[in-house]
């Protein structure tokens, strides 16, 4: 195949099912019998067959699981999912609504597996369905941040028109002030705009908040300003410090495609209030596409076909739109 | 008259109407004009009454101002404004749209007299419209925070369903975690349920926001965690901590009457991205009924009629409310 026909080709997107007795099969196969995601991209799941079936079957959904043991045995064909299954779980280990270490073990697994795929570029990109931190905890003893991504990584998590990739994830408030320098939000700056412009969208308008009341402060001064000097002298489109209580407003109205924040809770507050259908979250500073989506496992309605499947559907057609560099950002 | 006879009565709520060439004479006439507040409250202004009449002018509404030298003297008429006017400007030192030197002046004295009547009992509640700091810089040197309200006082800030109350106004992020202390949050906690129960709400159910993301850290350990517990104990109806992004939606969706916040953005940002018309900005730890609007003098739209009034209206029938104590909290 020529270059240009692979081009033309619609990206592979892989997703993950995360941990097998929460939510994210359920997700992961409504969002697919939407029909959307194949419209822009070849889906395929990561995961156990099994908990697939077993998702297809209690959601009701004219779907049927096709077992493949190779990104090239997929077939992408319509009502069929493709489940790459390296076989490591048995269906009697996992009860749906429950944590488990045998989870935690596959989960850690497939998430090696969804990685290197992608490294490879076996896929386009992959989806991180939610998975687990009591199954991790069981399986593997993993105990740390399960928002926070790989190492040099950030999250962009969006909500309707409003997109916020924030300067540090689970970091005490008395820790905030000290990573605000000038080399640190220029870095963030200058890796939010070459990212966007590889998703497809040329000059993207970067709006910087500031992390103090009406952006009047000392690291307003001696970092951020700065930082959004420096970067429009480099012919990045940013304006700021702006004050954190106006920022993300102007961004909802479309006067920005997105907002570096300071601390996670400034843009996760604007986020989580406003809370939008379709929200889903993208890793910054990674060689891949790579997606999550911002609802954790909900073991306690796991198994009931009542999860919602927005976030997971937007998060599909997100990623197909990325790993195609035509992310418009359009609201 | 008898105490009985009193308390039938409407309850007298001043509104003194900010800088003389900003938006605040037209914001007050214009919600004067839509018939509400003397529904509630017998309704007067302090101020200039030149100024008042150009507003009534420029806005063309049916009203006529009338001066008052006290407010024994009101009349409380139909379509006629009282002016309570103690004679400070003269109408040709003052232009629409500019701060002046005389503006300030006359504010900082109309700002006196509004608070000695509220003190004396001679009005029951007064609304503080848009004063203009550069006015006040002209004319009495003022440079402090016009944003923080006496000392000891905080503001409960209410946009729709959402009404909060932070721990501090313009201070930096760098020195917030050290005003967050178990005596600090409890002594809130205490005056946020103490008033509001005088205003009229039995009961109040307030949420206590967490300082950190997902409220884990050593602030809710040691000092939120444990004031939300002696404040239980006292029998104020108190949850907390809860995450800072989650909160806030909760009071939004009808879970709590009021959150109390650990910083002034932590509540702004939620406030203002979702910015319901008619916000309005409640001073607690006064012994009188007191109000501001949540916008500026807006010298640059100031003199056209174009200014929206709904804060200010928000702000006149919501005076009525507390000071006849039946402040119900719909949102």
């Amino acid at each position: 195949m020529s270059q240009a026909e692979r081009t033309m080709e619609k990206p592979i997107v892989a997703t993950m099912i995360g941990d097998p007795g929460g939510v994210g099969p359920e997700v992961a196969v409504k969002a697919l019998a939407t029909g959307l995601p194949s419209q822009t991209s070849r889906p395929l799941l990561i995961g156990s067959v099994a908990a697939v079936e077993r998702a297809i079957g209690y959601c009701g959904l004219g779907l049927r699981a096709r077992p493949i043991a190779a990104v090239a045995e997929a077939a992408f064909q319509a009502d069929v999912v493709d489940v790459l299954d390296p076989g490591l779980l048995a269906p009697h280990e996992v009860t749906v609504g429950q944590p488990s270490a045998a989870a935690g073990r596959a989960v850690r697994k497939w998430l090696d597996l969804s990685t290197r795929l992608a490294e490879r570029g076996d896929v386009d990109a992959w989806i991180m369905a939610p998975i687990d931190r009591a199954s991790l905890k069981l399986g593997v003893g993993m105990t740390d941040d399960d928002e926070a991504g790989p190492p040099g990584t950030f999250l962009l998590r969006t909500s309707g028109k409003l997109r916020v990739v924030p300067m540090s994830e689970h970091i005490s408030i008395l820790d905030v002030p000290a990573t605000i320098t000038r080399e640190r939000v220029l870095a963030l700056v200058c890796l939010v705009h070459e990212t966007l412009e590889r998703w497809g969208l040329r000059g993207p308008r970067i709006a910087l908040a500031g992390l103090n009341p009406h952006a009047r402060g000392n690291e307003e001064r001696n970092a951020i300003g700065p930082a959004a000097q420096t970067a429009r002298e480099r012919g990045i489109n940013v304006e700021g410090p702006i004050s954190p209580d106006a920022v993300f407003r102007q961004c909802f109205e479309g006067r920005y495609d997105v907002v570096v924040s300071m601390y996670h809770d400034q843009g996760q507050i604007a986020l989580k209030t406003t809370a939008f259908e379709g929200a889903c979250s993208i890793y910054i500073g990674l060689p891949y596409v790579h997606l999550t989506v911002p609802h954790g496992s909900a073991m306690d309605i796991a198994g009931r076909g009542v999860a919602q499947h927005a976030g997971m559907l937007a998060a599909m057609t997100t990623a197909a739109a990325l790993a195609a560099g035509r992310f418009t950002m359009k609201g």
